[in-house]
Formats: structure tokens, sequence, C-alpha cells
């Protein structure tokens, strides 16, 4: 009865989370600006109430007794009551005005970034910032604090970082990061050698009007799984894929004058989106039936965007389509976009960033955000390091540009500090699973130069989506690939694809 | 101490309702038909949190502590306090589990209704429907059985009506809705035969893009003072007023061939967003400062749409606004507006009612749900009641046309019973308010024909907006007209009019 008791007490959760999924994306997408005070008190009271809900004294009760009778429940049940277990110790190890405030000064902080990132403005930023650091810092004390021993935190950004990929910790991280550190300045230096002795790309001449975009992307998405009649396409300043599993929402943004770089974006938003609506049904709105951390859910939209959506043989099947839509011209032929799908050059921006400049973006934020949580950096230091790393990484002067800069994310203003490295590990598992699908699906290829993509879902479905947090991380990889993260497919795929 | 617990706690329902609010709002324009499910759990889920909330212990000694100690409270918070208790016994009168069921009935009732409707189906309807009055009876036997003595009912059905319009009982509406019935038809005659001696209406000859209309609304829309930057104009099947007081979300559907109508329910909806806009901000999240029942709200909206929309000197200032928008059309003149505007004809649909018919519209609905509830009438009965009503009342043979009959509405399908009086209660609200308008502000033509609406909207704002829920619906009429409901105003409007 007690593992009955708290399955509905996380059912009753599990709506709240819709509700504030929409309310979120509501706010990104359609809520006009003066309301946002309004939003931000509606959804901390959301907050503050689903950390109430944890709170409960009879779920301690509970917990003792369904984790005594264990021998009662089937597999999938031992792993929910796992998950909603770790829910309900980090629930009990923030205070409640804590959860208040950290919504709160999120809310303030991500809406002020909007306009203060356009204004160029840092110094009205930073404050705002400075707040959400500050209870960031004191979130991951309490629950450093409070789950250190279980969980095997070394230190206060650990219980940042599991919070976003459960399983993750800097020691896991660290070793991965500085083989990249290493190998990517020497492999980038070598791949735009080899790209600069080729023959200029053809970028895009003739604008393209937003509708004839919206129909493109329809069409693609379509041709990679999405249910419209399940799901939404939108628009937003900052790309994002949310909704709920029966409801996904995935926005972008146009750029008549660059619709190709727009079209990976809505690709890479179908991956998170098709893994989210494929979450096993049986299990939903229970912990257990969620997606994995972030690190597995980059892994699925790195899937589509850069292990299918970027090979040669989906380019040349989308291409007749693509010039079917936006018209014949030299920039949308197969070999062209192929081309352009996988320049490499250092650049500002993280999300326009190839897939080979792309980790050196997130170790710039991973050192930065760790220092700052682990107190050996300031708020008011990020400029100065971000300009520094820049400079060393990538060869590139930001000073003074605050837009395309230290404000060019919104991770930070709405407090996800600590998710940042989930990318890059998505990128890592993405190739190791990829390189798994390919011994498995040997025509893999063949399947996808005619676009016939049911079988490749089907493999990520049973091996990823169908999982649903039943396994750890380290588990769900063997299972899938037949070995733990090994970085070696991620540095072969590079050179693959690049040299 | 317990006043303040109290408005802790009511300051937290509100966040529901925000939540709930938007998410309704999504419902209706954003959300893609197979996500109802999942989102109908969610709403039901936070509907039942709400009534938990409500239901809990502590908030007994609350409410006596604080109704004991009334002489420590300012007025606004004793008014607060009486509003409070009222939600607290309706909340602690319903079962949880019917809080549930209807919610779960209604949302799944509605949903089906919008594809039923478009397949006139009134035989998979009517089971769906059935459900959602045997649970509406349930609730409203309920509530009788809780507040009878304390609220000064006579029937079950008191107890809805007095949810939608606090105040208003069968025996308010009989003698008012009488008089309309001896008097509306003879009138109605009267004005048909005088209209059809007059040349014929021009109708619109071309159609008009929808991207066109949206500018003209938009623009009708700031002239009555709506704030785009807190709110949106978008589309729904069933055009309606929702969002929260920050965040006004109004809807309406085009049709490229009779911009003229979708006009004025534009200018309706604007008037029921601006009364949510305008109520005293000291007061938000606060029951006290809700807006009055829906006979005033309604008021608010017929005030805009028919005092002030379809009289000469506004149709003559944005006459020529409509023709720079839509292009120079013999429709579009002035005076041919004005005929369209006031044209009387009895007709199937309510929502594309004059004010002249739209009283026997409702009064043919009031007649039915009243029965249904008091157990005089089935719900298989109702095509046939409705049949005979619309021959009796207007003339006019509804056989078989479910979809302009008896399944036109949304109230029923979503569980608003006891909700239409409040239209012609409204309407009556509406014209006495403008009766003493007109003594308060002699110029108000002047000022409309100078499209210099301020000085008309900071007198709704004094007499109506302002004074949120504090006084009761008496007091209030009494406060801005010098007294209760006088039918006689709207008798007389019709009167002026028309004849």
């Amino acid at each position: 009865m007690s593992y009955q008791l708290l399955s509905k007490t996380f059912y009753r959760l599990a709506q709240l989370d819709h509700a504030n999924a929409m309310l979120s994306w509501d706010q990104q997408v359609m809520m006009p600006p003066k309301s946002n005070k309004a939003r931000g008190r509606a959804m901390a009271e959301l907050s503050v109430l689903g950390a109430e809900i944890l709170q409960a004294p009879d779920l301690a009760d509970a917990f003792a007794a369904a984790s005594d009778r264990q021998d009662l429940l089937a597999d999938w049940q031992r792993a929910n009551l796992r998950e909603m277990r770790l829910d309900w110790q980090r629930a009990c190890a923030i205070p409640k005005d804590l959860v208040a405030a950290e919504a709160m000064a999120t809310n303030d902080c991500e809406h002020a970034w909007r306009q203060m990132r356009r204004d160029n403005n840092w110094h009205d930023f930073e404050p705002l910032l400075q707040t959400v650091f500050d209870l960031a810092k004191e979130k991951a004390q309490a629950l450093r604090g409070a789950l250190q021993d279980e969980r095997g935190y070394s230190n206060d950004y650990d219980a940042l970082l599991d919070i976003f990929d459960p399983g993750t910790r800097m020691s896991r991280i660290d070793p991965v990061f500085a083989e990249l550190k290493t190998e990517l300045p020497g492999l980038l230096q070598q791949i735009t050698d080899r790209q600069n002795s080729q023959p200029a790309l053809i970028r895009q001449a003739q604008p393209v009007a937003k509708a004839r975009q919206i129909e493109l992307a329809r069409e693609l998405m379509r041709i990679l799984g999405f249910d419209f009649s399940a799901g939404r396409l939108d628009e937003a300043g900052h790309p994002f894929s949310g909704g709920v599993s029966e409801d996904s929402r995935i926005t972008t943004r146009y750029d008549e004058n660059n619709v190709i770089e727009g079209l990976m974006g809505i690709i890479h938003e179908t991956g998170h989106a098709r893994y989210e609506a494929g979450l096993p049904e049986a299990w939903r709105h229970q912990p257990v039936g969620r997606s994995m951390g972030m690190g597995v859910h980059e892994s699925q939209s790195l899937f589509f965007e850069m292990q299918l959506g970027r090979c040669k043989a989906f380019i040349d099947a989308i291409a007749p389509k693509i010039a079917q839509h936006l018209g014949q011209e030299p920039a949308f032929g197969a070999d062209n976009m192929l081309r352009l799908y996988t320049h490499v050059e250092p650049g500002l921006i993280r999300v326009n960033a190839d897939e080979v400049t792309y980790p050196l973006h997130v170790l710039l934020r991973y050192e930065l955000e760790r220092d700052l949580i682990l107190g050996t950096a300031r708020v008011q230091d990020i400029p100065a390091r971000w300009n520094q790393a820049m400079y060393g990484y990538l060869g590139l002067n930001t000073e003074g540009n605050y837009r395309d800069g230290p404000m060019q994310d919104i991770h930070w203003p709405s407090g996800a500090i600590g998710y940042f490295p989930s990318y890059t590990l998505g990128a890592m598992n993405a190739a190791q699973l990829h390189a798994a699908l390919q011994v498995d699906i040997p025509n893999a290829p063949a399947l996808i130069g005619a676009l016939d993509l049911e079988p490749i879902f089907s493999w990520l479905s049973s091996k990823v989506w169908q999982q649903g947090r039943s396994l750890g991380y380290d588990e769900l990889m063997i299972q899938a690939t037949g070995e733990t993260l090994n970085s070696a497919h991620f540095l072969a795929h590079i050179r693959g694809r690049y040299l």
C-alpha cells in the first residue's frame, strides 16, 4: 500500500509538471512582456506546492515501508521507487523558501536577460546573475549536505550536475574533457587547413519567406516521425523542445537569409521531442517513465542532428525536397549543402557551432560555472575569463561583446547551472550509439538514403526511449552499445567525417 | 493572524487559477487534438488540489477566529473574508471525487463536442452530455444541502446560478424574464415590420484576407484601450475572453466574407478583458479583487458591444478606419454599417443574434437547463424541447439540425450550467449603466464621436472595475446607477434604438 501511496503522489506531481511545462512554453512563445511577474509568481507557487507535497510527513513512513518490502515489487516498480526516493530526498533537502526564491530569481533574470542581451548590457545583468548563482550555490550546498554519502558527491558542483544528468560527477567529466582539450585543437587545425584548400562554399543568395520555411520544416519533421496531432512547431528567440510526452512543443527561429542553419536546429529539437513522446506509455506520470538525464537527452537530439541529419545519405535524400520548397539555388545542391553542414569554423556563438568546435564552447562554460560554484571565481570575473578562454580555445576576441559572449545563453539566467556538460556528453553518447547502430543495422546508410527511417527509430526506441529511467546511465549504455561511455567513438566520428 | 493565513491560502489558490486559466486558453487555442486526455488529467488534478487546499482542517479554525474578530478588519478585508468563506463553504460541500469526475467529464464532453457538432452527431453526444448533467445535478444537490439556509436557495438550480452570478436566484430571474417573454415578441414584430419597409441592406461583396482583418481588429482594440503588452488576440472556434488580469487572452474567428459580424465579437471580448485588467491591483490574487458575477461581466462586454459599439456616433467614427483597412465598399459606408449592426432578424444561432432576439435564445436555454436540473426534463428531451421553443419564440424550424440547435453552444458540454441567464441580465445591466452614464457624462455622444473614450472607461472603472467584489450586486448597481436592476432601461433602449 505504501508503494501505491507514493505512486499516487508522484502522479500528482507529474500533473504539476505538466502545468509548469506548458506555462513555461507559453512564457517563451506566447506571453506578452508585461505579464511576466504574474507568470513568475504562478510558476513559483506551483514549484513550492510540489516541494510541499514531497515534504509531507507521511511520505517518510511510506518510503521506509516500501523500501522494506521491495520483494513485493516488480523490476520497474523497484526502479520507480529508487527514482521517487531521489526526488523526495532532494525536495526534503531544499528549504521551501529557497525553492520560491530560486523560482522568482531565475524568472526575473531570464526575463531581463532577453532585453539586456539585445542591449549588450552586462552592467545591469550582473547583479541579477549574481543572485541566481548565489541561490544555486546555496541549493548545491543543501543537496550535498543531504546526499553526499549516498550519491557520492565530492563537491557542491557534483550536486548540481546530478540534477541534470544523474550519475555524472566532476570525476567522470574531467578525464574525458581533458582528452578533448588535448585532441581537439590539433584536429581543428588539420580540419580547417583541409577545408580552406577546397573551393569556396556557396551561400544562399535569395531570401526565403518564413511561410515557405515553415512548410519545409514541417515536411522534414514528418519524415523524422514527428506527430503533428500531438505536437506543435512555433517560433521562439531561443529554440527549445518543451511540452510533455503527449504534447511536444518545439520551437525555432527563422532567418530569411540563412535557412540552412535553422533546419538543423529543427532536426535537433525533433530528436528531443521524439525521445519524450517515445517514453514508455505504461509508466507515464511516474518518475521511472521519465527521460534519462540530459546527457542522454542530448544524445537523441544530436543523433538526429549530427549522426543522421548531417550525413551524406540524408542530405542527398532531402536535397530534392529542399529545392522543391525553397527554389533551385546553387547553395541548395546536395554536395554544397553537405559541405555547408560539415563546415568547421571557430565562431562566437555556441548554438551555431559545428561539432568540432562545439565541445570547446562547452569546456569554457563548464570550467567557468564549476569555478563559480566551487568559489574560485566570481560572477564579476565572467567577462574576463570568457575572453581569455575564447582566445585560448578558438583564437577569437570577444572583448566588450557581451551579447555574443557570456550573455548569449539562456542557461545561467534561467538557473540551469550544471547543464552544459550534457551537450558534450550527449555528442559522445550519440557517436557511440551510432557506432552500435551500424553493427546492429548494417544497411542503415541505404535506409537513410531511401528515407526509410522507421527501423532506425525503432532501434533507438528499444535501446533508449522505451527504457525510461529503468536503468542507470552506465547500464543503459552497456545494454545499447556493449560498453560504458567511450570517447573514442566521438573522436573516430570526427576523424571519419572531417579528415 | 487567522485572516493572514486565509489570505495566504487564497493567494495560493489564485496561482492555481492562473495555471488553469492558461492551460484552458492553450487547450482551446493551441493544443493539438491528441493531447486532450493528458491536458484533462492535469487540469482535473489542479482542481482537486485546489479543493484539497480549501478542505484543509486548519481552515475551519481560521475562519472561525477571523469571523470572531472582524472588528480588526478594514472594509475590504471584511468583504474579502466573506468571499473567501463562500469559496471555502462550496469547496467543503463538494466531495473531492465529484470535483475530479466533473473536471474529467466536462473535458471529455467539450472535446468530443468540437467534432460531433461538425458531424451533427447528437446520438453520440447525448450520453456524454447526460454524464455532465448528472454530475451537475449531484453538485447542485451537495451545494444546496450545505448552503441552502445561508444563501437562501429555494431549489437545486439556485445553487448553480449562484456559482456564476452570486446572488442571482430563480425568484429574481422569473419575473424579469416573464416581462421579456411578454414584451419582446410584439416589439420584434414591430421592429422587423419597420426594417422590412426600408431599402435592402448592402452586404460585403469582396472577401477580405485574414491578415487585413487582424490589423483592423488590433486597431479597434487599441482604441478601446486594450494593452497588447499585457494581452493577446488569437483565433478559436468559439470566441472567448480568457487569461488572467495581467494577461488578457481574447479570441475570435475570421470569416473572409463577413468581416462586420466578427468585429463586434472582438469589441465584446475586449469589454470582458478590460474589466478583468481593470480590477483593483491592490487586491489581485484575493477573492474580493475578482470580478463580480457573470451578469456584471456580461454587462461590461455588452456595454462595449451594444451600448458603445453599435451606436451611431461610434460607427460614424470608426467607418473611415474600416474603409482604410478593408477597402472602399458600399457595405462599409457608415450608414449601411449602422443598419447592418442594428439589423434585427430571427436566426438559429445565439452568438449571431441581434440584441432584440438574443434574450429569447437565452430564455429557451434557461427554461431547458432549469428543468433538466429540477428533474422535469431529461437530456433526451432536449432536441424536441429545443425545436418547440425555437418555433414558439422565433418561428424557426430547427428539426434534425443539431449543429445549429442544441449543439451550438460550448456551455453545457463544458459544464457551465446556470450561466445562460447572465447574458440577458448583463444586457439589462448594461442598458441601466449606460442610462446612468448619460446622466453623469452628458457629452458622452460627442466624446464617442471623437473616439475620446477615456472618460467613459474611467467612469466604468470607478463604478464597476475598481469595485472588484467589495459590494454585493444590488449595492453595486445602486452605487453606479441609483437603483437595483430595473428592466425598464433595457426595454427603453430597445425602443429608442429600433422604433
